[in-house]
């Protein structure tokens, strides 16, 4: 948890939206973009799920989603609850009831998906339920279930065969809001999530334009780990680039840990987030003279070491095989070397401090970095 | 070299920039954007410079930069330019004699870094040898080398004073186009990489806006892998989002090889480029009655396996835990599955075919993929 305490106020950016509050945790109105995911075990296996939340909340994760596919799962969320820190948004499809239930439970949040949960009735109640509790509605309508709105409302249906799917998305979860505000509900976020990330991004950026309600930011079934990571980091990378978006959630074929960690990864690279060193290190070419790969392998092993005394350090390391970007990296970063024949220039503060032989560069890199 | 000649017509996009041709190939006009990564042997080595060159052409890699730190390496360039298919491109700092001798030893292109290659008599020489063996130049200006080009040129000093870094590169780059222009010399390319991820997209959205050279799209000292995923994918993938971008080098503090494989997961994330099946996986939550991860992984093995009949398939393969997404994600893809409790359905070109039970969903999903 301590992680999340650590995000300074200075991350803070973006376009302002109007917040709302999942548990503790603020979304939106300029806050920090805040890291969630989604547990994977079975919702009524308390013990199992507990275990997954606790582990995602040491990682850093500050919302968690759980889903629930039935009844049984809405009744465990009450004993989840007391053993977790985390506020739990619940994901509710098909059935109404299962939202009822689940803020009977204490939910944080609930998603609505309006693809699947139509019914003006149905949400009419939710929604009382929702303001009695306070808690916040997430409109979450993705590209795989978009179809099911529109076959429900006729008033789509001709217009969205002219659509792309992005501005489907975007026109659905608009009118899906302003029936939540007739009924005098704000306390809203939505999310339009496609696996296409040109979909994605295009979906966000319309709707970014039409509503200042905060913006949970993902592309959906982005696969393994290693797909979703280009994947992901572009998507949501992209908007975040343009000031868009209040919250994240990775998609991951994988374990949910993965999920948080690169939430982080993309934040750490736009500059929203800050959760131990950056290393700015060089390609290497054949104008390099030193072992750069090799040197940056071991600094990077000390420096992220989530037992090293490094590890929160908020701190840019330039790592440079040579003359040409290397005494600007280094002078710009935090400390950092620029590599010569058989030696390295050891810059600190923006000055060159003075030279290191080739052999020492790692361990005298680490003492300066101890000393700061 | 065949996936090169593989990228269909259909992936052309973005704005229409002034072409170029990087010996036989073509860089802006609406061509396809292109991969490039660079050399990491020593340049005077002949043999392991050929190999890793051909190496990288055999992964898809289309055009192959080489640095020049020496003479030597200079006049190395003409011996491995006989042993290899990829069109080279030199990488000269410094000194403009290195540039000089590499045009005569066939470079098909050079970059100049104006941060270390002012000086207008060199650079008309330079030029003059370039037209004559009609090669285009690079402009290649770095965060990290801006500051030489500004102290040399009291007319930017005090400008840039109140500049952010990647508008003065735009200014610096564009007054160097302008004089390569001022000497008649039009076949150019610029590249404008920041280490920090934001400062990289802001200089390449401004340039764009202000010329139609071709631009080289880059994130320099992304570090290793795992830093260069994130910070590359959402620094070149939010530019080619918005079409911009001709070429590309992903910059990885390790193998080139790597870099080429990453180039191209970019563009295949875009829909630039596609050398292999697209996985459309759901992350699963509780709502998943069958074990997706695995079954993706298996799926993963058989389709991305680099001897895989199916390696060079452009298909979209969805693999889905439940009926919310589901049926809408493998209904758009060419094949897919949406599971239930203990069986999935089968999707193939946007119809529900069958049942299948969850012990068969892999071999019975590749054997009617091997049927498409």
């Amino acid at each position: 948890m301590h992680m999340m305490k650590n995000l300074p106020e200075k991350f803070t950016r973006g376009r302002k939206t109007r917040p709302v509050w999942i548990g503790s945790v603020k979304v939106g109105g300029r806050s920090p973009v805040s890291v969630q995911s989604m547990t994977k075990t079975k919702t009524e296996d308390v013990a199992a799920t507990v275990k997954q939340i606790n582990e995602l909340a040491e990682l850093g994760c500050q919302i968690i989603r759980i889903a629930i596919p039935r009844l049984s799962a809405a009744q465990a969320l009450g004993v989840i609850k007391k053993q977790v820190r985390l506020p739990i948004e619940t994901d509710i499809h098909f059935n109404p009831k299962l939202a009822l239930e689940s803020i009977a439970q204490g939910a944080d949040a609930i998603r609505l998906n309006p693809g699947n949960i139509a019914d003006p009735e149905a949400i009419k109640e939710i929604v009382k339920q929702a303001k009695k509790r306070k808690i916040p509605i997430r409109v979450g309508l993705n590209s795989g279930s978009v179809t099911g709105y529109i076959n429900k409302n006729k008033k789509f249906k001709s217009k969205a065969k002219k659509w792309p799917v992005w501005q489907t998305m975007v026109e659905c979860a608009l009118e899906y809001c302003r029936f939540l505000e007739s009924l005098k509900f704000k306390d809203i976020m939505v999310s339009l999530k496609a696996s296409d990330v040109q979909s994605t991004v295009n979906a966000y950026r319309l709707i970014a334009q039409k509503t200042d309600y905060p913006l949970h930011l993902g592309v959906t079934a982005a696969g393994p780990l290693m797909d979703s990571v280009v994947k992901s980091s572009i998507g949501i990378g992209s908007l975040l680039l343009d000031g868009i978006g209040d919250t994240i959630r990775v998609s991951i074929t994988g374990p949910p840990h993965d999920e948080v960690r690169l939430g982080y990864w993309i934040l750490e690279a736009l500059g929203l987030a800050r959760r131990g060193p950056e290393i700015i290190a060089c390609p290497t070419c054949a104008r390099c003279e030193v072992d750069i790969i090799k040197i940056t392998e071991e600094i990077k092993g000390v420096l992220r070491n989530p037992h090293s005394e490094f590890r929160d350090l908020n701190l840019k390391v330039a790592i440079m095989g040579c003359v040409v970007n290397g005494p600007g990296e280094a002078t710009e970063a935090d400390i950092g070397i620029a590599a010569g024949q058989g030696f390295a220039w050891l810059f600190k503060k923006g000055k060159k401090i003075r030279k290191i032989p080739e052999a020492k560069i790692v361990s005298e890199l680490l003492k300066e970095i101890k000393r700061i």
